[in-house]
């Protein structure tokens, strides 16, 4: 039955420490794993192997170039017409990806997270659903802050360098013009819980059309 | 000389982290030790030596009632008239105030930094002229929490911890809405020097006509 109706994209986008993550694991627990699968952009950064060590250090991996959006735009069309994908596994420490792929099946509901899912016209247009949490600027700042510390070891010094250099005018430049092309915006003061019940309700909305076909 | 024109008096406001230190720093430059004196907001917490320990640390430092705002306003009234003044002085580990003072002499132009200047309707009204240093959240909270994890050794979480539960709300309801009662807001992208030059500017045109009185 789940194959029944053409799978249906939901981008879920929003700035670095927006809570994109929270709101796709309210999504997944709210639809159940048997109604949808997961991808995220993340894992389509473009494979550095052939690089060197300096010039990897020195890829702006906050512009949307950093990403192979044609892959993700082709799974995306793979997994609407009911195909499976393999998608690539990165691994961040060395900025290449791995050598396998992880398996991802047609679902109803496919699930997309990335900050700059909006900002690339090929991807924006892959959604039937374009959802964006907008966090206000300096709890996203901390968020981020406090996660690289606390979680990754780093310095404050490294964390706000990179924030101020990549992360923020980025942000300026391509995640917060996008917001416009969003459906829906999801505002911060809610739970992530609640983000779920109102995405639930739209695409309750936006399938029942297709729900008999 | 100094004297015979009235004093002047400037508040340089903004949130946390906007830079008003480097303002003021910028301002004493410009104008020369002679011409200028300086006080802060801060130094006019009020004493809580009374209270318990545990009753100091629940005060809320970001509202307007924690600052002895009628003293500071008198103090300017009085530097305005040519009086020399007792600038209190506090201590933060202990939340009191010390038992010496810091003499404030009147000179042309009297500085006054901080972040609740303008939003204070009895202060608002002591300046002649009102600056706001209009600085990003997400900058503004970045180097506050650098400052505070690195000159004073705090945690990451106690930092955001304290950002999120009292500067930021109390910014959002105190400091934000008084920037448009700012005769001058100056913008973030510039330095410290440039605001100066703008802020002498203003100055000079503003003193002009009581120059030979």
């Amino acid at each position: 039955m789940a194959l029944r109706i053409r799978p249906f994209t939901v981008a879920l986008a929003g700035g670095s420490g927006s809570g994109k993550t929270s709101l796709t694991q309210a999504m997944v627990a709210a639809l159940g794993p048997d109604r949808c699968s997961v991808l995220d952009h993340d894992s389509y950064y473009r494979d550095l192997s052939q690089l060197s060590l300096a010039a990897r250090a020195e890829t702006n991996f906050d512009h949307p170039d950093s990403l192979e959006n044609e892959l993700l735009a082709r799974h995306l069309a793979d997994l609407r017409t009911g195909l499976a994908v393999q998608r690539p596994r990165y691994d961040f420490s060395t900025h290449s990806r791995r050598s396998d792929t992880t398996t991802v099946e047609p679902r109803p509901i496919i699930l997309c997270e990335g900050i700059l899912l909006l900002a690339v016209p090929e991807l924006r247009s892959a959604f039937d659903l374009r959802v964006y949490v907008d966090t206000p600027a300096d709890v996203r700042a901390l968020r981020r802050v406090q996660r690289d510390i606390v979680e990754r070891g780093r310095t404050v010094q490294s964390v706000v360098h990179q924030y101020m250099t990549s992360v923020r005018p980025m942000h300026e430049r391509f995640v917060e013009p996008a917001r416009e092309t969003a459906d829906l915006v999801l505002g911060w003061q809610h739970t992530p819980q609640e983000w779920a019940q109102t995405v639930m309700a739209i695409l309750r909305g936006r399938m029942l059309p297709s729900a008999g076909a």
